[in-house]
Parts: structure tokens; sequence; C-alpha cells
């Protein structure tokens, strides 16, 4: 029997960057489009006593002829501990036998897919031309989907907006260095999301932290942070004048922030105008004018883990990277 | 952080006796009795292309402090490239903070759970001096059923029968051996279940294998096999006559040998007598007369893969056994 290789969070970040977690990301929605992957439900469990709660996202695509299958966690209150408040790991099966391949970590990948998730949809959603991107949420992932963004775009200006003062302040010192472009903390929501080309959101937030008023014509938002039952960032009349693309739509009517649109009656299902992947694969059309309002709503797809964890067990095959062990 | 242990299948099995499984499993099941046990709906993934399946289990255990996530396969043309049919790995991660701590195959954990949560029914619903079994079936849980069973009663002969008389041949010469008792291959399934005290059913059946006439007085069934929507090994009507109990009600109600009784109508839910659990703990009685039929329903159950796994993580991390990585 064949070992499996064990790749740590550091090996993982060496052998995945942005540019290839966003070409992973976008064959995934198109296998997925394609019907050539099976995802069965995310399985939740809520640790409640330890404020904690785990996902595990699972599947399998014949394009990569592989089985993945991600535990994934959020424990709130393991930063008092000095641990991270998100932990994932990723198991890779061969889809023709199910001999385990690989088990890495997934923290890293969960954050620089998600990223990339956003750029890809921004890439056929937002006008060619954007600029300046309004950020809400000062966390890791705030920090990724402006660094994939800048993969795609010419930005010059980032602003960004965060319940703490010190989060934001801390977000436009750093982020300033690494885009090498002006990071600017403001002092409320809707002066992040004014006169910019691109807004993203991303927070745990469970109320409208978004106003319909204030977002201006031939905007794109991309809607990160809601990825569960009650998750909520955007007021959900801002539906009715978007159009609204999803990463799956099964999902996001489910936990994504299309939910409130549609349960309030807002918005019917069949208002939704496209899976990314139906765009990515030429079945559906993007942005068709430089004045509409485009939003994409992301919550998160296991064929993305599989699709980028598959690119590092590749290029960790390669470099000989990693402790192989025997398992079975 | 700290590391994460990688334990082989050979380290799984030095870990872990059949008497401590035993014990192991019967605190499983106490544990979710009284409610200190979290358990998610299994996922299912089919894979139609390569003749395989995968189930993922999961859960959390208070009393152990642990969450668990196996993912168990069974792939039937592995056998044809020298691979084994059935292959499972188990992650377990701190309750607290949902730090990993151990994976581990778990191949040989499922087996050997399996084996004992049919020995610790049989402790409970088997006349006391049970002596003779009769086995329907002669892969690998044929031999852990009647190896736990050994365990717990003074076993004088075991008969076998299997669809392919070769398996059943073998079977008894090796089993013979290991137990050093009488173990007979016999030609039909009647002559396997009469004139014995427990009928074990390992099969993969589909159908009916075993008719409500050929069940004495007396007996105890283990219905193992029957684990998934249409699997099935005994004749409706023996549900009739018999002492139901199951692992888990919301289990064996959906995949259980008793989906099949219950969808004929031939028993409601509330025929069933217990949950295995509730009489480990004292709240229902097991066997009360020397002549009733009694039966246990075995789908198998994350909280018994935690409970064992459990066993194998402490025990190696006292011995320093396994291989320490960096995961995060």
């Amino acid at each position: 029997m064949s070992e499996v290789v064990i790749l740590s969070q550091e090996e993982v970040k060496s052998c995945l960057s942005i540019s290839d977690a966003i070409k992973a990301v976008t064959e995934a929605h198109k296998a997925f489009t394609k019907g050539r992957v099976e995802l069965p439900p995310v399985v939740h469990l809520n640790v409640e006593k330890y404020r904690g709660e785990v996902d595990i996202k699972s599947g399998f695509v014949e394009d990569f002829g592989l089985i993945g299958t991600k535990i994934a966690s959020g424990f709130y209150d393991n930063p008092k501990l000095g641990l991270p408040s998100g932990i994932a790991v990723i198991i890779l099966m061969d889809l023709k036998t199910s001999i385990p391949l690989a088990i890495m970590d997934g923290t890293y990948i969960t954050a620089i897919r998600t990223g990339a998730a956003g750029a890809v949809a921004a890439s056929v959603l937002a006008r060619k031309d954007s600029k300046r991107v309004g950020v809400i949420g000062a966390g890791t992932q705030a920090r990724m989907q402006v660094l994939a963004l800048k993969e795609l775009f010419s930005l010059e200006q980032v602003k960004v907006y965060n319940i703490r003062e010190t989060g934001s302040k801390k977000y436009a010192s750093e982020m300033s260095q690494r885009l090498g472009i002006e990071v600017k903390a403001v002092s409320s929501a809707k002066e992040a999301v004014s006169d910019v080309d691109i807004v993203v959101t991303v927070t745990p937030s469970k109320k409208t932290l978004i106003m319909n008023e204030w977002i201006q014509e031939g905007v794109h938002i991309n809607a990160i942070g809601a990825d569960a039952p009650g998750k909520q960032e955007l007021d959900p009349t801002i539906m009715k004048r978007a159009k609204i693309v999803v990463d799956s739509l099964k999902q996001c009517r489910e936990i994504g922030e299309i939910q409130h649109a549609l349960s309030q009656g807002l918005i019917k299902e069949s208002d939704v105008h496209a899976e990314i992947g139906e765009i990515l694969i030429g079945k559906k059309r993007g942005r068709t004018t430089e004045k509409e309002i485009t939003l994409f709503d992301s919550t998160g797809m296991a064929v993305q883990d599989i699709a980028a964890s598959n690119v590092v067990y590749q290029l960790a095959k390669k470099r000989g990277m990693g402790h192989l062990v025997k398992l079975l």
C-alpha cells in the first residue's frame, strides 16, 4: 500500500500562489456547472459549550480524479488561548479506489480559495476599469479578497471600515505596504462603500450593514460574509436592483446573503441571474452595461477546496515535499 | 501549535484489544443514551462509476472531550487491484479548541468496534449459557463478530454458511484454529441457524436470507449486515416475534434491518423495545425469559468510532507511538 503525504500549513502556502488559486477556483466552478462534481450536503456541528462550530464539506470531482473532505472549524475563544479561531484539515482520496493520497492543512486553502472566488466573480461582473475597493471587515478574509482582486484589477485605492477601529487601522497600515497603494481606514460603512467600483463585505454579521441607497450605479458587490442561516450584511432591497450571481444556488438560498431577500419575498429564485460557473463556461453573460449593479453571493464550496488542494498535492509531489507516512 | 500524531493500521491494532473495544463501545452507548453525544446525519457519497461508496460519520462526545470524523469507503473492485475493499480514516480533534490531535487508520477500528457492538448487545440479550453460534457470511466482520462473542460467552460450536462455499470452508479452517473450538461450514442458511443459541448475519444482502420458521425459541439474533437503504437479511415477520433492540432508532428506521418491517407495517416504531444504551444504563431490561427471541439491529455509529479511537489515541500517547507531524 502506498503512503499518504502529510502537508503542513507552511508547505501548503509554498505550493499555492494566489494566481494558481484563481485558476483552480475557475476550473472548480466550470467542473461544477458541467456536472462533473458530486457534492453532498454540508454537515454542521455546533459545539455551543465552547463557542465553536465545525463544518464538514465533501465531494468528488471527476476531472481531478479525487474525493475530498474538509473538516473546518470556527472556535471563537481560541485567540484567547493563542490559537487560531479557524482551523481546517483536508483529506484527499483517489476517486477510483478511495486510497488516501494526502492530508493537509486546509486553513490557508480555505482563506485563499475564498479570496480567489471573489476575484473570479469580479473578473466577469465588475467593470474592467475598477480601481477603488470598499471593504467592510478587517480580518484574514478581508485581506485575501483584496489581494486576489489586485491580481486581476489595477487597483488604486482601498477603503476599509471595521466595527473596531484598531482592526481597520492595522489593516490599513499592513495592506498599504503589501499592495503598494493607498489603503485608508474610514469611520463609517457608508464612507467605505461610497465612490468605489467594488464593494466587499467580509464580516460575521447577522444584520444589515450596507444600506441600499449607499450603493451607486455600476458597482459590483462581493457578498462574502453570509455563509450560514441568519447571517446577513446587505439591505435585502439591494437584491431588487442587482444582477445576482451565486456560487451554488442550492447553498445560497439556504445560507447565503440572498436567503433574506428570498424569505421576505423581495426576489424569487428565478431572479438569480446565474451560478458563476455558467458565466465562466459562456452559457450566460456577466456584466453587460456600465451602469448595472452586480452582486456575487459566496458561500464556499467543497469543489473549490478540492481544486485548490489538488494544486498543492500535485506540486508537493513533484517537489518531494511533505511527510510520507504509512496509514493503512 | 502542538503536533498531530499519525497512527498506522498496525499501530492501531497493537493499541486496541477486543476486550478494550467491548469496554469502549459500552461506554459509547451509555454516553449516547445520556445525551452526552452529538451526531449529525451521515453523509453518503456514491461513486457509481467505480463501484464505490463513501460514508462520513462524525460527531462529538463530551465525556471524551473529542470531535471525531470517520471517512469510510467500500470500493468493491479494489480486491482485483490487490487493495482492500473497505478503507477508513479517523480524525480526532480537541472538543474545546478543535485542534487536530490524531489521524489514524479507521479500517481496523470499524471492524473491531462493530464486532464489539454485537458482543455487547448479546451480553444483555442472549441467554447467559449460549454455546452455539450460527453465522451467515464469511468475511472480516463474520470473524470479528464471533471473536468478540468468544470474549463474553463459553462458545463450543460455530456453524457458518456463505453463498460461496470456498469462503465458508476457509472461515471454518481459520476460525477453528483461532477459537480453539469446532467451526463447521454448512451447506444452507437453514442448517446454520438451526439448533443454535445466537444467530449472526453479516452479509451485504438486499433480500431475505433467514426465514421466520427457522428461528427457534430463546435465540438471540445479531443483525449486522443491513446498514443502508434496501439492505436486508431477515424475513421481516421475525420482527413480530422478537424483542427488538437497536443501536440508534434514528438510524435503524432508515438504514437498519427494521426498515422493511416498518415500511411494510408489520411493526411500528413503538414496537422497538429499546436502544442498546438504555439497557446498558439500566433504564430498560434486556432478556427476561429463556424463551423469548431477541434481536439486535446494528447500523454502526460515529460514537463507537470515537470511543474506540480514543482508546487507541490515549494508549499510543502513553507509549510514544506513531509519527508526530506538524499540520498547522
